[in-house]
């Protein structure tokens, strides 16, 4: 096998892909050899083609082959809200809610001042000059709810609130038992959350 | 996102690699956008290079770039051995073991009657006449200890051992506990077997 060097290079190749290590690549590359060699051709042609094609949209920062993504140039999404997240895939999560109509901001990042992440790497600058335009009345903070999401939420909350009567108002997604979940089955931080952030009910009808 | 189709498309493409999913697929495809395009760009050629340069070998069946892998064509191995694996991963594998020296033949499958693979799908014919080409001593038959694997190499050892005096000897990778093997937690069908073949053990010295 000594001298496959195609083959031990796309066996290092596929190992830049997350979560593969050498015995996965492996499998990776004989399969592909053995059973799929088109789906090899079709997978190298995806990747050359996303490289060339794909860069961010000037608007929301997500990930487009046009100036524009689809829903920045839609005119049937609510552009008075703006909701705010870390990454293009938490935004694709947010659509496969189907529960939002309105635009997004995507940070492609989150504050994390270990790393050396501050507001400039996340395009607070941006943010703030849209969230201020005068046509945003609601930004949505869904940043994820790590400690980082938390502390970019809060920091850019500040920044907005700050502006008073000019900007606009802030929220941020709710914490609590997820759909379907057992408060045997949860942490206790997550309940602990459910229980101060409890919503008063009325009588129906 | 609707628009992105290069993005949607390399998603898709990312699904005929072993063992990942839709999830999996879209994590990769934004891991290799966000943060490693070069990776991307690595990957997409070695697959390409793969897919046009890598063939089999015509005498062991491998993978190679040439007509004749690196071990077939060595004068360091030694021709009167020929050990029978089924993939050429497994021919890997017991290269990486580093205890034999004998040259291979990869099947590129075993028997599996209810999948349609008959004898002539692993090149039967031309491991018989391998086998018996007066050079060869031993067949080492190193195909899996699966059903299939096992119907495989009982196939095979029948076809050699009808030779008689004109073919060569046969032989069967043993069977038994793994090196650090504890008796409490191997399945107790190795563990007979490993009874069954058990060594006679002399005085040291």
């Amino acid at each position: 096998m000594k001298n496959s060097s195609s083959l031990e290079e796309l066996i290092i190749a596929l190992r830049c892909l997350p979560g593969v290590g050498p015995k996965s690549a492996q499998r990776m590359a004989f399969h592909l050899l053995q059973r799929d060699r088109p789906g090899a051709a079709r997978l190298a042609g995806a990747l050359a083609q996303a490289a060339a094609r794909i860069r961010h949209c000037e608007k929301c920062n997500t990930y487009t082959e046009e100036e524009l993504c689809t829903l920045c140039a839609s005119k049937r999404r609510d552009a008075s809200l703006l909701c705010v997240v870390e990454t293009p895939a938490d935004l694709l999560m947010m659509e496969q809610a189907h529960c939002y109509s309105g635009l997004y901001f995507v940070l492609m990042g989150r504050l994390s001042p270990l790393d050396g992440v501050g507001p400039r790497d996340i395009h607070l600058d941006r943010l703030l000059t849209r969230a201020c335009d005068g046509v945003v009345r609601e930004v949505v903070l869904a940043t994820n709810f790590t400690v980082e999401g938390e502390a970019t939420a809060h920091y850019v909350a500040e920044l907005l609130l700050a502006r008073g009567e000019d900007g606009p108002k802030v929220s941020r997604i709710a914490r609590g038992l997820p759909v379907g979940g057992e408060l045997e089955h949860v942490d206790s931080g997550t309940l602990a959350q459910a229980l101060i952030e409890r919503r008063p009910l009325a009588m129906a009808g």
